[in-house]
């Protein structure tokens, strides 16, 4: 306390000593400020834009009037980039996590469930997907590509949806490109998919009031977010009118008796979720420190003196410098490991989730096998729905948690109590039924297995699983 | 883009004009600076300060020399602030979360549980805790007086744990002060417990060599921390031989076969946790920031131009704009929203945990009363058993969570998938002799009620929990 290393001088001369050094570092600030001015100048001197069609699919067109945009966008064609938990490769989601098959039994999610690649290979990789089959509805085609709003002008929105997914191959070409999310020569944000508008309208906001900093995250949510397809015509719609947390989107979907598909293993009407990333991004520090996705996924980058928004949208973690630490002074690697930490206990997390998931479909089979009714098993089916609706939430979204750990770390303890109150339940009816040794689990410990079990539950050839 | 609003001047000229007009500010910056160092040097003609013994334990008489510190530590006889989940009044947790009754049965937290009020209180509370009695060892006043020290240095470490409670009473009459931390005369920080040098020591660690930032958290450390008492003695230890995550002091708690008592309605061998505040601080986004526990709790002021650390330690939240607001530049509103959100969900997570054990102890002790044996009770026992700690790790913990709300989450989530295990193999065990009907499971809403519970199982009139 109180002992400052200070020269000898009177006070009052220290002070005139420093003002004389900072009128020369003034000097020097002016000269440089006269020369970036200067710059600026210069680099505005650009040709005149060429005009833009209202429906131009083609990103190349627009990439002439905005090269750095356009060429940064072409970058997205990379599908290498490998971040522990993410990237742009097609990571194998069943071979990584094979419970993860078990859970989706009698679903397409459980032949084959891939990471995204980047959005340029867009219209490939849907219709290359697995999951794709002659009844596919157009509706599946509604975040792929700007041909889309293109279509739905031309000949209405229900009408789309009510398509067939193959009879609009040859019309659907471009990958996700720049006029899915900007109007062409003004360049203005704007959302171009009918279901955000929709879903914002039924709560009484109007998305034409959203500000530009909000719209830089909204041109995502289009797409980044939990939707399903009505009944009536495969309309696309998002399931918030209570709300967009889980336990919210549960009640909406509840209230209409929803179900994507019934479980091949335990029959339970389950629901599948879609990355949810908006929703769980609004709950995250991001978000409530005003923070758009753009920021992050596609932030701000100088070439020649000219500020742009890099348009290769990829993990934050393999840009950590314009991205992240652009607010978190760190060191790349020390941002690296913090969000790492935080995505390995969600990882954990899921994986408890996972694995007492799986098993609570196994108790209620078995239970079937034991002779116990649907009636009798209602309340054990219904708690395994809810904990993978919950799960599922998590599971599905981009980024491993990292949009907002705490939300998801609270909604995976939900998903592995409500799991855990199915399998106690599951207990008590194979204990009705004469049952008390433990169920006799098969082997899901790779995709190949998982996938065999599926199978032969789907065949009616399903594991023993009571011992005796 | 590129459409910024400029005075038509040539770009030369504006780097003039700016540099102009930071030379008039540098003038009134150097008249200010004159001011500041002036003040500075008055702010420093301090009277001689006064000399303090060794064992000084009178806060007081070191307060001459520090007015200002002695001043704020004095304000911590308050006993009536309140934050949402904490504060300085005496929060009685029993009948708060009459759950944690259940929890603790058979021992003396399920009897008297309550919020600590501030240091200065220390004295008196430990004194009139209902969990002391005639057989407490003195190692319980360990952390309640700056006399601790002096009296170790009196009779020895080992002989003072082995001491009982009360025969020390009239030795130990100062509450929390500033010799617990301080060493006289130079202020230099210091540990004064041997408990947390023993534990650094044994894991090859010297604290002698703990900076000066690290030490405005190891103070702290020495008290808010999981400790236990060895068997042999009382002596005082911390369980971090294997690491200080829950499942690191498991094991290590396992390996001993300790056990703080046998819990009153499923007999499982249980292990209680005392506030390992640090432990979990180490795991959050502060520590990781190098931000210690006085940059929080104790925040710089200045007062007549001196800077001191406030000695009124305390929840932040009751102090945002010296504690919080000093990095995170939002309004105290803001930040005390985005705080709460997070301990709301933390609070959550607890609540599932809290209940889903507590029915895990009771379906064991159902299955006693249906003719279960301890053999057979062994892996139910068990997983209750890790359950609990996990979920005491983070209840014990102040802050709700806040210290590392990831961290929290994911041990909850632990919590409950082991008490959920340890429900579904009671059922099995249930099942096996014959029960097939849920529990009939007493009710433990109020604080009274639980304890009438606890009270009858102690003296062998148990609820009866089998409906057949």
């Amino acid at each position: 306390m109180g002992n400052n290393v200070t020269p000898h001088l009177p006070p009052a001369w220290r002070g005139w000593a420093l003002m004389l050094a900072a009128a020369a570092a003034t000097f020097l600030l002016g000269l440089l400020a006269a020369s970036i001015l200067q710059r600026r100048e210069e680099a505005r001197q650009k040709l005149p834009l060429q005009p833009i069609g209202q429906w131009e699919t083609d990103s190349a067109k627009w990439g002439v009037n905005y090269p750095r945009e356009y060429e940064s966008y072409k970058r997205m064609t990379d599908s290498t980039a490998r971040t522990k938990y993410g990237g742009s490769y097609p990571r194998d989601y069943l071979a990584e996590t094979p419970a993860n098959v078990i859970l989706f039994a009698g679903y397409s999610f459980a032949k084959q469930y891939q990471q995204a690649r980047g959005h340029a290979h867009s219209i490939e990789d849907v219709v290359e997907t697995e999951r794709v089959d002659d009844a596919t509805p157009a509706t599946c085609w509604t975040c792929k590509s700007p041909d889309v709003p293109r279509l739905m002008d031309k000949i209405g929105v229900a009408e789309f949806y009510a398509s067939n997914f193959n009879s609009l191959e040859a019309e659907i070409t471009h990958p996700i490109g720049c006029l899915d999310c900007h109007e062409p020569n003004t360049m203005r944000l704007r959302v171009t998919r009918p279901a955000l508008r929709e879903a914002f309208a039924r709560r009484g906001k109007d998305l034409a009031q959203a500000t530009h900093q909000e719209m830089r995250s909204l041109v995502c949510a289009q797409c980044h977010v939990e939707y399903y397809f009505k009944e009536d015509g495969d309309y696309l719609a998002f399931p918030w009118d209570e709300g967009a947390a889980p336990e919210e989107m549960e009640q909406y979907y509840d209230a209409s008796h929803f179900a994507d598909w019934t479980h091949a293993i335990s029959r339970a009407r389950m629901v599948k979720m879609q990355h949810p990333d908006y929703e769980i991004y609004k709950t995250g520090i991001h978000a409530y420190r005003n923070v758009a996705c753009a920021d992050c996924h596609m932030p701000y980058r100088t070439e020649g003196g000219v500020k742009f928004s890099n348009h290769h949208i990829q993990s934050p973690l393999l840009d950590v410098a314009n991205s992240c630490a652009v607010c978190h002074r760190w060191s790349e690697e020390e941002i690296r490991r913090r969000v790492e930490s935080n995505q390995d206990k969600v990882r954990q997390g899921r994986q408890m989730a996972e694995r007492t998931i799986a098993l609570a479909h196994f108790d209620i089979a078995a239970a079937m096998q034991a002779g116990a009714g649907d009636e009798e098993l209602g309340d054990a089916r219904k708690l395994v729905r809810k904990a993978q609706l919950r799960w599922d939430y998590v599971a599905a979204s981009n980024g491993m948690g990292f949009h907002s750990p705490q939300e998801c770390l609270r909604i995976l303890a939900a998903a592995i109590e409500s799991a855990g109150r199915s399998r106690v339940e599951s207990a008590r009816i194979l204990a009705r039924h004469g049952i008390d040794s433990p169920v006799n689990y098969p082997d899901f410990g790779t995709k190949e297995k998982a996938q065999a079990i599926n199978e032969a539950f789907i065949e009616g050839r399903p594991s023993k699983l009571l011992r005796q």
